[in-house]
């Protein structure tokens, strides 16, 4: 039986053990402790910002985002369609609020055009607040993905939001180290960009605390109010007041405590990121019915968290071949179902979805973990190759 | 400078670390890998049911638990106003619900003759559904908090509960190893009585994982029904199918690699919980102003997780005795604020608050953790007695 080859695995080839012990033997494992706020200032320094509030799943993280946004019960938020479901639960579900889905462009992150074209055609500005003509309900945000770590068009998305009047939310959930390198954002990393990001730290991320998240805001009274809603709205911490609805979303020192030893290592991730794709690429690209998709490279620095391999015409069928790879104990999967035809979504609207159907139907994810080796990687390729 | 006494911290006197080296080294720290689920069936063995359904929290245990017994937007649930407010948000906020708060009873939990009363004489049952006449809301569940480890009145409550129709959610958050030990419940662990039963392992907890929750069900369906709320709805983990509105609520491995350590040691936990409670009840019960609050023993072997100072008269002063012990490094703390009198719930009905109102004033709860030694427990008595 061959090796098996993971899609994507945590790589801990650092202080991990010793970090977590700490905590284990200082018995602060929980809640309190300084690895939480070392973990904040930490991600903070990295990205840029003045503060960071360490929260426990990227999920929890886009539910603080939505409300610190203001998203209020029967708003419409702008969403993408073609992402992982939980982009889209905490923003709209969760506060009550309806998404209006939107197809992806070649980056595979949502389609700046189809969100001007619904905001411009489909929708009507009053008092500076925009509304959507046929449900008329506010439309209150925009969240855009950086899927698999490829930035979306932000000076676009960016200009959009301000125009309409929406708030940016950026899910950088997939994103953390990518960056523009020229353009009107040289120099910053996604997620810092909009009103509000969340980065994740789940175990399949490029950095991982086994399940965790993080949120930055442009506005530092939005950070502070993230922070309050995560830890119970305590507004006073002895006497048990608190002042509104509040929520357990706490990172622990324990996870935290992962998150260093692995924030660490970051960089030298994204330069293994980097190699493996080079790899998958010059000897996939073009060939035998594959494309890899490339990521935006002219203004950023992705990360490159995760590969796309696009059957270009019928010599293959995505599912078979996700099975013949996991024959050979390779594990690749498919890209998401579009969220717009998932749980109760089919009632809501949803604009441009035919590059999203297509990526959807074409893309199969190759194995990307930070330790996947040059040799390993050639056994997919040699396997994708023979198919 | 005296050695500091803190309230209630963890005790990694076991397989801690050993455990928790075991998921680093391995790599599984997120939520795959096998601690998970060998941490859900340690619990349910050792609470005596088939299924235990880990999460990231208490407060996500109790709004899985909420949501499986179908708490719907604008009903009604029936809360104590004398606990954490964790308690009230996950099953009434969070799900579009109203709380009805009721006071406590001498075991410092919700009020049998108070919830009896607020269902026969503010509420009319039509079609075998309890509504409320003021509001004409449905009244849909009755939350039972067991405070401090302190089984509530349940033979009366799991009555009430049948006669008016309400599912009755059991938060024994406070109370794993609290059993009842004769009656109609002899031999029936606190959580797996009513409905739906929530433990915690938050960092001042009997045990902890750091943070973490459970839940079991006299359902089977919703014990299953809360493991895929908790797992994003995925229906179709391949293929990214969700068929309804889901949580990242998952425990990782890495806490549940704690909570095998910290479940190991429970009983001796509990056994040191009944002798340092004795100790301060033997030195302080009657005197100086004082009386130790007693927990249920007649029919129940509680888990005395935290205790209870009485200021039985004018003697002292709730806050300014706290603030004279922190000065001799000693923490300790007032029973929570009333929920009713926090957030927004000043709307909301509340009734029977005499007893909440003389506890939440009168009450200071003591160190309790389980590593407090015998001589440390006299050095807090012995601050008490100078007082």
């Amino acid at each position: 039986m061959a090796k098996f080859i993971p899609l994507s695995v945590p790589n801990f080839g650092g202080h991990e053990k010793e970090y977590v012990n700490e905590a284990v033997v200082s018995e602060w494992v929980s809640t309190g402790g300084s690895k939480v706020s070392d973990f904040e200032q930490a991600i903070a320094d990295y990205v840029g910002m003045p503060r960071a509030v360490a929260c426990n799943s990227g999920s929890s993280g886009l539910h603080l985002a939505a409300m610190v946004a203001g998203v209020q019960r029967g708003d419409e938020v702008i969403v993408p369609s073609l992402t992982f479901i939980a982009a889209v639960n905490p923003v709209t579900r969760y506060m009550g609020a309806e998404p209006v889905f939107i197809g992806c462009d070649d980056s595979l992150c949502i389609c700046p055009d189809a969100v001007e074209e619904f905001c411009r055609d489909r929708c009507e500005t009053r008092d500076g607040a925009l509304y959507n003509k046929t449900t008329g309900a506010r439309v209150r945000a925009l969240v855009v993905v950086h899927v698999f770590g490829n930035m979306a068009d932000l000076p676009r998305l960016t200009e959009i939001a301000r125009r309409y009047n929406l708030v940016l939310i950026e899910d950088a959930t997939e994103a953390l180290g990518t960056r523009y390198t020229s353009g009107p954002f040289a120099g910053r990393m996604a997620g810092t960009i909009g009103d509000v990001g969340v980065y994740s730290f789940n175990g399949n991320k490029i950095i991982t605390t086994g399940a965790g998240g993080m949120v930055v805001s442009n506005h530092p009274d939005w950070a502070e109010h993230a922070k309050h809603l995560s830890t119970q709205a305590k507004s006073n911490e002895l006497q048990f007041f608190h002042d509104e609805v509040g929520y357990n979303y706490r990172m622990t020192n324990l996870q935290a405590a992962l998150g260093l030893a692995q924030l660490e290592q970051l960089e030298g991730f994204i330069a293994h990121k980097h190699a493996r794709w080079q790899q998958y690429k010059d000897a996939l690209d073009g060939v035998n019915g594959y494309r890899i998709l490339g990521f935006r490279e002219d203004c950023t620095r992705p990360n490159k968290w995760f590969y796309s391999l696009y059957l270009t015409d019928d010599r293959h069928d995505r599912d078979t071949l996700i099975q013949k790879l996991h024959e050979q104990s390779i594990q690749t999967r498919p890209v998401w179902a579009l969220i717009h035809q998932q749980a109760d979504y089919g009632r809501n609207e949803a604009y441009a979805m035919a590059k999203a159907e297509d990526y959807r139907s074409h893309i199969v994810n190759l194995p990307c973990s930070t330790n996947l080796s040059e040799e390993d990687c050639q056994r997919v390729i040699d396997a994708l190759l023979a198919l």
